[in-house]
């Protein structure tokens, strides 16, 4: 499960240039920056609704679609799921102690 | 590095019925789903905001707020990234050839 | 000018229940309060990207689209647009040293 | 009732330049525009939360938000209120039989 995101992320650099009949990603890619960010408010706004209404299925599709959209955001920027996992590891450290004991500090 | 999500559930889940002063996360959980969700509104607005700025570093810290907030978000919902993970997987298979495919076939 | 916002609102509750073909807005009341709230969400995003591209036309029709999606939201939950100007008009009453005073008062 | 944005539009005016500790509005002009359209992210995603609460002094509340910091908004982008009113009197025409007539023809 664990590489589901890199995996995903290779997939999407690979559509870099397709032709935009060809795949979603190529015509997201093709259309530019600001209609994968129209998807990200989209998909946020989706995803807030379905955990108001509280169905599992369309909450798990929901994030699914929000994090699918932020991929192909990171890969437009250059920027790689590794980059923003490195980020969370970096918060969290190994621990939730350490997490804990990091936020008290900062507060 | 691929094991930061799962291991973020575990921590998000343990702040479950903690003190509400003892952790950011506590104390989102006890303000309930509604205040969890504005954050990911939040989250959203500041990421589309940094990608349109191209600041990659500003790009990958609020990629990862809003990543964040969808597991708080999903814990709250009794659900897993691994279960958002699955969809994704279940969407785009085992290599980007078949996912291309089976896009095509949908189309 | 003044009064557009409240003959929208007119126009809006005159398609209730009307064929959803005949119109835009019959068909978003008739795909229900999700729907209308996924336009919000997308339209407010629209506008947070017009507004970085700093293109006039383009804030504004974004705008257009996010204030008229929000009267069809208020229309379908029995509100007015006067509803929301008295509470604007509540908040900074009648002159702007008076709005003033009241929130140095408030802080 | 009617005159409410455009009062509020020459309010917000005013406060360019003031002293950001004297008003809200002088400090999010001060912020920038990246701080107003995060504030259109939150209030837009607080709105979506109350309509789905369904709590209609809250719905008003967020609404009244969401449309006050387009109003701080659209000042910062050198428009008024009166642009966007402009634009959906253009869509609407003067009556609702012709805001119909007129979208048949672009279906």
């Amino acid at each position: 499960m664990s590489e589901v995101l890199a995996r995903l992320a290779r997939i999407i650099a690979s559509r870099k240039g397709a032709d935009p009949e060809s795949s979603y990603v190529a015509r997201l890619q093709t259309e530019g920056r600001d209609a994968i960010l129209k998807k990200i408010g989209e998909e946020a706004a989706e995803t807030m609704i379905a955990a108001k209404n509280g169905d599992p299925s369309a909450i798990v599709r929901e994030t699914a679609d929000l994090w699918f959209h932020t991929l192909v955001m990171l890969s437009d920027c250059g920027l790689s799921p590794d980059d923003v996992l490195a980020e969370l590891e970096r918060r969290f450290g190994t621990s939730g102690i350490e997490e804990k004991a990091s936020r008290d500090k900062n507060r």
